[in-house]
């Protein structure tokens, strides 16, 4: 069983669109399988959309508790259903972007339901991939009277909701209801910086750095040592960076003693999807060893 | 019966695909129903994608005869297989971008299949939205040692074959395979300049433009004027600049005494599904008229 | 003597500005001279800089005579004040971008005058260069109310009227003033679109197009064949793809049997000063064969 | 007296430049003066470029000792020259980018030489205008073999050195040219960051954080306080997001009891010269003031 984690505003259901002149996952398994470059497998994959465009896979106040929904709900739930081994060194994790921060933080946290990992593209380090974000999102902000509820309001009226220039700000807002929800707060969730003059809120700062991989890599190291198989790459023009955060986390793994494949590929972020045909087939080798 | 044409690089059943905070088509076309602005109607969503990425719904000895599919084919197919009313009256054909052009041109030329139309933001006046990609497309080619085939042998060997610096190359191509086909050549089509020093070769770029809506719509008035039903529109910050297109196409119209809706609307190129929401209401209400 | 023509907004006077890590004009020639790779040598700088931002060093009853400032004015102004060779085989007329338009126009017109000139990256095959802009000007004076004199008047309140979005719409209107200059009109010019519409006007842009090397050269043969040296050159990266255009205007040379040096260099359209230093020694050692 | 420091890549020189539809500062000044909007004024315009683009006006073991260069010899020598009021009250500087950031830290650090400050659009809040280069850097680098010495010797072989997608590199060695020199590396600095990982080096960053005006504020309260004119602008579209730094150090100046004129201003970075109007005026009336 290979559970497939969808990147950010993506969703389980995605994974079976139409792109032109590629395969979309399904056509990619059957011809991995039929190719012999992986055994036949359960492929799970799981919907953690939320209103601002995903979960991270954690469990929030403000949007949902998805981690728990994976582990205690769809896990058990595929169990009963098909025809599944019900242990860790039979389930893998993976994803890609979101779906890869998601898959690596699962493993991290739940040694006990998943034994392998594989992670592509993942958001880490966090002062790369996010903060260079927040004073482009304080902008749109301040285009809707520096008011997460009304650029909210505004943005949930409008055709198309996927502006680019509206990116950093939906981002942001979607990984503070990931890393920083509150509920003692309207919105839900506490910002990482001052909505007047931008200044980083250290507080908040630091509840999200407190998930940034690089960060929890140490916290977990007990139960990374667990795992059967850890899989990590990232293409090396990555444009939020993340190729900086995986070498980071493969620094750190290697050091911590945690048995490790990471690779680097030259590529950008998106259109990586072949990236799977790598680490399904060496997933389905560390299926089968004993 | 509306048959909705997919945009270039699409299919029938891309318009089925997922995307964030947004219907896709069968959910659109359920809340119209549902809330009573479209009476029920067949949708057909032909499949006309080439190697290229499109057909514009023409017949080409270079990818194939999609228009006598159209016509021949799927119309017929539909005619036996479903509850349909066999004639003109109602049979509607509408589409966006490529889409919207397959749809109009093929009411200009077969007003015995179909009686109404609706064309968003499609492909007209090809001096803007197409010659200003040749010399960008002679670009890329000159990267592949200025060879149309060496450069598609590169391209089909990408992962993923949807960069955007390319997208000018690969749409160039695409249309002079549906406008300017010529089995007498290695690729099957003639480009509309010269590969080495770029100049438009006259008589290619003729072949062009004899189908380009905006030169189009004067030959095929007295097929216009048999339509029951014109419906154009095209957003007034269209990337491509369609919108200068459309307006030539309804000025003509009108002069030429075609009845015609002609709307504009302040977006983009991207994004404008929400327009079916209009000329589904109004092509279901032209349905509907004796 | 060397006269060297400023491109579009610049004069002669902004070959003297500073930037950083680069020569300006003197230092170049300072060096070029000291290292001897080219004799001592006047230097002309002329300034046609119009309320447009260029004259293409054209006469336009639209902005002025530029043409005659240079030829009627600048000339025997110089060779009057300084020691000059009075003769075409002493004077050679240079320029980047629009000076060099301005320099292989003026060759080509006035051999009495000029009998070598050196083009680098000049305008040429207008509908390359300039007609992708026409649609984006359009697009422009549309946020105007469609009216060239409102859209002027706004620009000229601007701060820094220098917004690379608005770039089109200067450019195209600079070159209108130049190409089809119209005193019956009441900005001075006709633009080569209608303004509602877009259409091409095809006799304002045949009138363009006139004053296009491309189809210049063929016209002027014979006084190009008069000429003691004529160089050309070209980035083949521009980004306005004058690259194309110079390879027309080379094979045409060719073909009617005038002597040109034609070289491509791996460089777009911007910082490409240091092709100078190829043309100043080229027409220094021309100046000094017999 | 007013000491007017040029912005990144600039120098005293290049404020002399010509630009199209635009003054140059001389002219600027010359207008106000004949309009009555300031009185007469010598302007000082020090040179303060480096071999990376500039010193930020700091002592430097990489670069220079620009700060003292200012202060002991810049001040000096014009007092000794040109007739001026030798005190503080008749001193004023300013600037504009890196000149605004130059113009700030010199008051607050020598209120005994400087008594004015007009600081436009100044480097500050260094978490969001220099940190997001840092992976950008980072990338650039990694081009090169991840070495700066390897980098800067190829870019110091480039024709044009301006390339945009070089600046974020640039930028970044620049910087740490001023804010964390170290005599005992090979290239004179030490970058924020490790190459290879591109991890934050957290001693290093906090030399460059000292240098933050944001952290200066409070430590420089007592020199502020002595000043007797202090103004600080900043454009709300800023595209290096200054804006946020500039109401970080306007609040923190109010709350330590700093008299300030603090104005926003609906623009970018780039072509706002026309702010000098505004601070040479307040400046000029300042000077007045008993």
């Amino acid at each position: 069983m290979i559970t497939l984690l969808a990147g950010f505003t993506g969703s389980g259901e995605s994974l079976l669109n139409r792109s032109p002149w590629a395969e979309n996952l399904p056509e990619r398994v059957d011809r991995l399988i039929r190719t012999g470059r992986m055994a036949e497998a359960i492929i799970v994959m799981p919907d953690a959309f939320t209103r601002y465009g995903g979960s991270q896979y954690l469990n929030s106040s403000a949007t949902g508790r998805y981690e728990d929904h994976l582990v205690r709900e769809v896990v058990p739930w595929i169990d009963r259903r098909y025809r599944t081994i019900p242990e860790p060194r039979a389930r893998a994790i993976a994803g890609k972007s979101s779906g890869g921060y998601g898959a690596l933080v699962q493993a991290m946290r739940h040694p006990d339901v998943w034994g392998l990992v594989a992670c592509h593209s993942g958001d880490m380090y966090f002062p790369y991939c996010y903060l260079p974000d927040f004073p482009k999102c304080l902008d749109v902000l301040a285009g809707h009277g520096g008011s997460v509820e009304r650029f909210l309001r505004a943005w949930r009226r409008m055709p198309g909701r996927s502006e680019s220039s509206l990116f950093p700000a939906i981002n942001t807002i979607a990984m503070a209801s990931c890393y920083s929800p509150n509920p003692r707060t309207r919105v839900g969730f506490d910002l990482p910086f001052d909505l007047r003059t931008g200044e980083l809120r250290p507080a908040v700062w630091r509840r999200w750095l407190a998930w940034d991989p690089v960060q929890m890599v140490e916290r977990y190291r007990r139960n990374l040592r667990r795992l059967r198989f850890v899989y990590l790459d990232c293409g090396t023009r990555d444009e939020y960076h993340l190729h900086y955060g995986a070498r980071m986390v493969a620094a750190r793994l290697r050091r911590l003693g945690v048995r490790c494949i990471f690779e680097e590929f030259p590529d950008g972020h998106a259109n990586i999807q072949y990236r799977y045909d790598r680490s399904f087939e060496l997933l389905s080798r560390a299926f089968a060893r004993r």
